[in-house]
């Protein structure tokens, strides 16, 4: 695994692009769509909030095609909490994207994101989506990584070349962010020919161990979704053991990498945070306990005032049902420049998990107690 | 039952003290001891972090005894990760304790909290331990409240009358608060006479109902316990089921009464958050929503700018296992002077629940940052 300069068009066949259609008051780009040129093997993994945006619904009854050909996503409002009318409106946008693209609706996901309970701003986006589908490129791609975020201060996008094949992945996401479930948005793109079963099992193996080891604020939100689409164009077939391995780390690596420039990216950060717990009875346990470290607040306070704490390691890793021995357990934190390394050996075993957090701010209350003033 | 005015030492027979031994930095009072003049019959709830403080381990066992005539308590050193000198400190405590009270070690509790990970200061704790034992009187209930802080900015205490019989109860925390085990400190003294199993099965529920329900920054300590003392020196009996009803609507009362005041002194917080569920499928439910609610980050940013975003709240609920039905779910929040109520109907049942919990502000991050500096 190679990475090279990209963005989510790298892959054979992807074309992009990015605007504003009016939906953020800030008139910052806030509408985005991915589009192969050919339908698209695909895989999903969404959140596990009970409390589902209706664009997540409407993906998911999509999905179930197998194939996909267009992502058509919105910053600004989440379309979340707003019954009927918000699914008639999520349907509304596949189905100008389908129309704009000449494409079947059943192959466009659509996904939102931002204030939660308000009515989409349904005229600024359908006469957005012939626009946007106008502009679509090669070029776009950065434009349309852009057009996703919301708190986020930067684009968060990699691209990998593996063999004969290119993997290319984007996210946004910046607060509302935790572990158990598919969190933010990330969508990720190939050329590489693989089958859909395949790529599910390897998508969800990819983000249990990157997505799903990340915190912000221990806040699941009710829109996040992992897309991922392999149009085959490279010709390069994933195909048996080896080939399958090769594949599985390129596509973990692009979803840590993202994974860790969400936390990296987390509201009112400074510090990245690295969590390696080691010495664990099982995988389970450790991953347990990495994530309840990374979820600590105390913890991410001591972070950003650098301030030598491992007390909070020990009594965060304690109240989980990580089974730990009190006489061997030793937990260590080390600041560096702009991330900090926390260790913590269990003393039990010998399975071991990373996860990634990061400081807790003035900043961070500051972004979230004036939202929407 | 009736709020009167007084302290830990207004039931008959209790009697307590506070001073300053040097522990905290600071020169504040930072060690307590009550007394009761016979044998009380005792209870008690431990948090549920593996990772146990010293006195936490040594008062377990001492509970065992059923009967408890002192506490001596420390604030400025959690005695936590210590090691085997942690644990023959907290012996030395309570031997100290009961030498200097002429009573019997195996009814003395001790309890301590601070920083974690650093040795008792012990020439300071054993040379104060005679001293406070000389002082404790009548008069001493609001020293030694006072001693047992340490990011509180205010004593709690209550004291309520039941018919022939008081209960008293004090109690310290204000960060690492966390439901789900005993919490924090406080202690409970009545004169009221009742069996001690019957004693410990209504603060168990009484702690359910209180504590368990209230959360600062889901941060679980390693030194939280609840101690309830009945001397029985009133005379009055609490037998049968109306008394013992009567008993526990008290008890709860104190307890909740503690709880509120620990979340509305919680660090750095400017408003107090009462969380009502209803509609749940059962009580299980109803309280995993009420906690998840009170443990928003993002809700209580929310709080802090008194920004209305009741999106926020439904996100908190959808993240847990308690049923709803999103149809149904009706979630709100009313900001009032000091007191945030945010109340949510699940809309699938009859069951409720309540919690409590503060705002995250800048200033929680300021405390937590510079802990040790």
């Amino acid at each position: 695994m190679k990475k090279i300069k990209g963005t989510i068009t790298s892959p054979l066949g992807f074309m992009a692009a990015g605007l504003a259609a009016g939906i953020k008051r800030s008139g910052k780009p806030d509408m985005a769509l991915i589009v192969s040129a050919v339908p698209a093997v695909c895989a999903g993994v969404f959140t596990t909030n009970q409390y589902l945006a209706a664009p997540i619904i409407v993906s998911k009854q999509n999905i179930k095609s197998g194939l996909c050909q267009a992502i058509i996503s919105n910053a600004g409002n989440a379309n979340c909490g707003t019954g009927k009318r918000g699914m008639a409106d999520a349907k509304r946008m596949v189905d100008a994207a389908a129309k704009a693209l000449k494409i079947d609706p059943k192959h466009v996901l659509v996904t939102s994101t931002g204030s939660i309970g308000k009515a989409m701003p349904m005229d600024k986006v359908i006469s957005a989506i012939p626009k946007i589908a106008d502009k679509v490129s090669k070029k776009g791609g950065h434009d349309a990584v852009l057009a996703i975020l919301t708190t986020d201060t930067r684009a968060k996008e990699i691209v990998v070349k593996v063999g004969g094949y290119t993997i290319a992945g984007i996210a946004k996401g910046s607060g509302m962010i935790h572990p158990f479930m598919a969190t933010m948005h990330a969508f990720i793109t190939t050329d590489a020919k693989i089958d859909r079963k395949t790529l599910q099992a390897l998508l969800s193996k990819a983000v249990d161990n990157s997505f799903n080891m990340m915190t912000v604020d221990q806040c699941m939100s009710t829109n996040d979704c992992v897309f991922a689409l392999a149009n085959g164009l490279s010709g390069s077939r994933v195909k048996g053991q080896a080939a399958i391995k090769k594949f599985y780390q390129a596509l973990e690596g692009v979803c840590v990498y993202l994974a860790e420039e969400i936390a990296r990216d987390g509201e009112g950060a400074t510090q990245l945070i690295r969590i390696k717990v080691i010495g664990a009875r099982n995988e389970k346990d450790a991953k347990t306990a990495a994530r309840a470290i990374a979820g600590s607040d105390l913890l991410k306070c001591a972070v950003y005032g650098k301030d030598y704490n491992p007390g909070r390691i020990y009594a965060a890793v304690g109240a989980t049902s990580a089974k730990i021995d009190p006489n061997k357990i030793k937990c260590d934190m080390k600041f560096g420049g702009k991330e900090t390394i926390v260790t913590c050996d269990l003393g039990v075993g010998r399975s071991s998990a990373n996860a990634w957090g990061c400081d807790l701010t003035e900043e961070y209350v500051k972004i979230n107690a004036h939202y929407h003033t």
